[in-house]
């Protein structure tokens, strides 16, 4: 599996249904937090190894209503 | 009881508009001020410990005429 | 009284002993917190009119052990 | 329990070695991923509510050999 | 009085009969300069005392035709 | 004459000597204000049309004890 | 043969389009990768000495439909 | 003469028309070069010395089809 | 194969030895190029999957002499 | 020949010196400016099309005693 975390800005006041939208319509998605600092959201999402995360970023995240923009932040390790 | 502040771009001439809507509208702010710098507004908010800071700022703060961005700031010990 | 935040960048690990360092050794403080985000703590001071501001950060708040950067936000009014 | 992020910027060539210290030192650590970007680590604590958050990156974590600086996320909301 | 002095971003095109406006449109106004580097103006005012320096700037200052984005700049002491 | 301000970041705590310094050491010195926000003073001179400005900035103002970055603004034109 | 890259923020949700519009109407491109980060694309192309670079960026890349701002890196060396 | 030098962000692909209307309707032009990084075009001027280079800028330079942005550099002195 | 790509900024006049110390010291190196902007490399390179891209960064790029900073792009998906 | 820009960072108070030694000591600079804004100088070269300008600016103008940082900025074409 593959790990990545995405920072998301969503448009203003919209925070909430965003992150609602993206656990509701993306099965891929492990967890969402909303969070202070500069972006709305933390998000974190498990792909097999063969999915591209580009695409799974910019055809299904991208695509939810309210993300305005995305910061994606690849996991190469967990030091669990 | 959690403090937290919230550094508030306006739309530009509204500052002081969207300063005393906050005040007279939103009953969690326990100091609004005017300040220099980049940002317009720095705002002082008290949620009881089981709200949650982010749906108030998203849901309460950002429908706030005149709010254009926010950029919380928690505080997570106060030396008074 | 002059009202106005100081946002304050500490040595690497010395936010608290700053924080305390400030409570106990400036009476012109009003609250200390410590804060998420790119800066460590917020900090409130009172200042009686003639007093020059840039001076106390100066020559006072900038003396405290622990104290790396300072970012003074003059408060024009406050809305209470 | 509270849950937060914490961004981290580690001394060149030792991310690997501060983030096996995070995970063995610091038993509040959920997670720690080496990440691309701007920092090389992003860790997951959780504290007890009644715990400053604060103080915990201050006298614990930046006390890890290896950290330079941190940007803590604090999380308002998990959407799981 | 209270001295400070504002940097502002012009709409393109503008910085010049923006500057006029506002030496003729607002008596608080003691100088101001057309500059190089990232902003267009700098301007110099003087309020007295009781006056609230944001509510200047947001009220009479960001009214003025050409205004985009002000940076207000408080004057703490005076070397003369 | 030559109208230009300098926005000038002080070693810590030594704004104010610096400030000092500057008025009693160069006499084309016309105004030095101690200001909020990122750099710690923002001084005003006055040089005749033949000398360099760039000169004066490096040779003059920044073998001032203190000064420890400089960013120039040129005044282009003043509006009284 | 001028060897240069550069980094292009694309229309949200629209980088897989952008990419392949790239790849397959200019001929000029040499490779293309979606990439983690603040920009969408790293894109590679190889132009003729005699070209200028600066009117192919203009010209060419900037109009396909989904690019909404490039950032070339010129490469002086290509140590391979 | 007065020499300064513009750097200048264009409207995404009109880079080129920019740069030739620069050249063929402002005299006063000594050169122009479409340039690598975050701008797009580096204007080099000759004005006389009683000119205003703000008013220049803002008349002149900012009323020329296609540009979006301009960042004066003002040469102090040239070491030929 | 994961092919990502490095920013690298080298300290001041040793761009080209280290570059040429990754050619020659990192078998993982597809190119090396001295490139224009804020960063002075761009290096490729080429890790089997099942290696881990951040600790490769760490403990080999970053051990390289003359590397300051690195800033990783993960490549998603060529469009060859 | 190439011709290309470079933004140039020179030590506190040691800019006039080090545009006179790359006057002096580079023949292949065209002019260099003292420059107001973040930048202390930009520089013009120019270079045969067989020679390598991140070389040059690595092994020559790196070395020159004041630079303690270049931005390089390649012009594509020079519109005359």
């Amino acid at each position: 599996m593959q790990t990545f975390f995405v920072l998301i800005k969503c448009a203003l006041g919209a925070t909430y249904s965003t992150a609602e939208a993206i656990m509701s319509e993306i099965e891929e998605t492990s967890e969402v937090h909303s969070i202070s600092g500069e972006y709305d959201l933390l998000a974190k999402f498990y792909l097999s190894h063969e999915r591209d995360t580009g695409r799974f970023v910019t055809d299904t995240l991208q695509q939810i209503q309210g993300v305005e923009s995305t910061y994606t932040l690849v996991a190469f390790n967990a030091f669990t």
